[in-house]
């Protein structure tokens, strides 16, 4: 059966670019912490990694320790602290503050005290895209880079995190972007790799995947790929709205990442949906794919104000650059067939 | 020129089924907590990596908990724990735990309580094996992993540290094995991955490449091809103290690993050795290498009772299966050459 991925916010296909910068690292041979010959040659593949996730992230001069994900940057950059944030950020940073900062039905969070906060620059669910507030603790850029113009230099915030795989790198490398200046200390001790902030011998393979991803990430942006991502987007809402006429819409009158769809159908559970549209052919989600094989209702959605029949009945659509109108035409065709049967069922239609 | 790499213990070259398990990954859309069917796939890369590591490392039935390096390993189970071990053992294990256990001049440690206690199987530098006590609370298996005869299930340890790297997968890949039952804490929170213990989303292409390097690596030890390696070892070994007869050689009178052989020439500063070694096309290491750029007097050789003016001297030679009789024969012979030029500048000779 022809599969067709919508799942982009969960993960991205390996680009191209990242995958030659990967087979070409497979031969670099040293330990980057060794002083000879091969391990200065595998110090370099980092390096270059390094200046490149800085340069498509806007974070010349400022320090990026990389990890094994955004996830361990967030434990790297949140452990300890006792940031505030709202209940839309991911579990990954909401594990580590009290989730208590208002967020409106927009999904928009305020934050009383920058200094002490942590906000997302945009969510994984709904697409919503925040405000930072100048002088943020930390911002979650997770979702953002690669698809909005985002730089850190300019954002307000004193560190970030990013992650390789939402951008068409390899799943497993991340970053924590930090100001020059910046105190962190070290999680995984024993050995001065990453500035002595992070231990343990370098992904160097990955790094490099991520470094060409993060710069083919900006590459595309400058030329305008999300803007034809946005009108597919675009055609997919419409599409869906025509199919079914109950369909709620979360977070479209306000700025959003442009390959993102939250919708529900009051009642109808989105794991259903998710399963559903799986055995249909096409790959979707419901809640925060992140966390192991768990599917609830929606924490984000709740957040927002919506009630939890409408929170547990939600999926999301999140697109790329390979996903095409006739993707999102076939998969609205699939879903309105598969909401009109459900409704049958449940004497709504 | 010819690059000889003799500094397998810092890292080794990649293996043939590790690159075309990761290639093979590659092409693996999806994110492993993802439900859905590419979902589900990813999962099955990690699931069957899972096992390969497992059933290689004698550890069926054991929990193997993915992580970015043994240092993080290291990390996840001795954090807080404030375990005992001698001055023999890695950074990544020595940051976590007062290094006072007693060392012999053979490099064997004595544990007085293993419950509380970490113990290396083999050490980095002087591949010196050591004895594990039944119950000990954790074991640093990275450098024997692949090239010793070694189950955990049957080691007597609660829990072990193993490396990808070191046995021809890629850098930034380990694991914690514990027993099942046993509890670990996760430090990296904010998804289930690996049954809670250890959040992000895992790096399945790094981890395949570690399942098919641990596959190949017990088949080659079934095969015998660390006894062809110890032989070329000896034959370098003999070399070299034909070459200088003032050679001190380090470890020689108790188990080794197979590839290692640790040696010093008093006054011969080991980072100038290493240095002139690596103009000469060589890549050997003084002290541990998994240190970012750093060379010091050896705490290990410190520990066995050397004096600093050997404990500086030293350097590690480490070889693999692609090592060859003509490689080793002519490093002996260019740091037979070298150190006459030492002596002679110094008027020792």
């Amino acid at each position: 059966m022809k599969r067709t991925y919508l799942d982009w916010n969960a993960t991205t296909p390996l680009r191209g670019e990242a995958r030659a910068a990967m087979m070409a690292a497979m031969d670099v041979v040293g330990n980057p912490s060794s002083v000879h010959f091969e391990g200065r040659a595998a110090l370099g593949v980092v390096a270059r990694a390094r200046a490149q996730v800085a340069a498509a992230f806007g974070a010349e001069g400022a320090d990026v320790i990389f990890t094994a994900s955004a996830t361990e940057a967030a434990a790297l950059a949140m452990a300890g602290r006792e940031l505030q944030c709202g209940a839309v950020e991911h579990d990954a940073v909401a594990a580590w503050c009290a989730a208590d900062l208002p967020v409106d039905s927009d999904g928009r969070v305020t934050v009383a005290d920058p200094a002490k906060a942590a906000l997302q620059v945009a969510n994984s669910e709904t697409g919503v895209v925040q405000e930072l507030p100048e002088g943020l603790a930390l911002t979650d850029a997770t979702q953002a880079f690669g698809k909005l113009p985002f730089a850190f230099n300019w954002c307000g915030a004193e560190m970030a995190l990013i992650s390789a795989h939402k951008l068409g790198g390899p799943k497993g490398v991340g970053a924590l972007v930090v100001k020059r200046g910046s105190d962190v200390s070290a999680q995984v001790k024993g050995g001065g790799q990453e500035m002595g902030r992070r231990a343990g011998t370098e992904n160097v393979i990955g790094i490099a995947g991520f470094g060409a991803a993060a710069e083919a990430a900006a590459a595309d942006l400058v030329r305008g790929i999300w803007d034809e991502v946005a009108e597919i987007r675009k055609i997919l809402e419409i599409s869906l709205a025509e199919s079914e006429k109950d369909t709620i819409f979360v977070g479209n009158g306000v700025a959003r990442l442009p390959n993102t769809l939250c919708f529900a159908l009051p009642g109808w559970k989105g794991e259903t949906q998710v399963m559903q549209m799986d055995l249909a052919g096409f790959a979707v989600s419901a809640g925060s794919a992140c966390s192991s094989g768990k599917v609830r209702s929606s924490r984000v959605l709740r957040a927002m104000g919506f009630d939890d029949n409408i929170a547990a009945s939600a999926i999301r659509v999140s697109i790329g650059a390979a996903t095409t109108k006739e993707d999102v035409q076939r998969f609205a065709k699939a879903w309105g067939a598969a909401a009109r049967k459900f409704k049958a069922r449940h004497g709504a239609g």
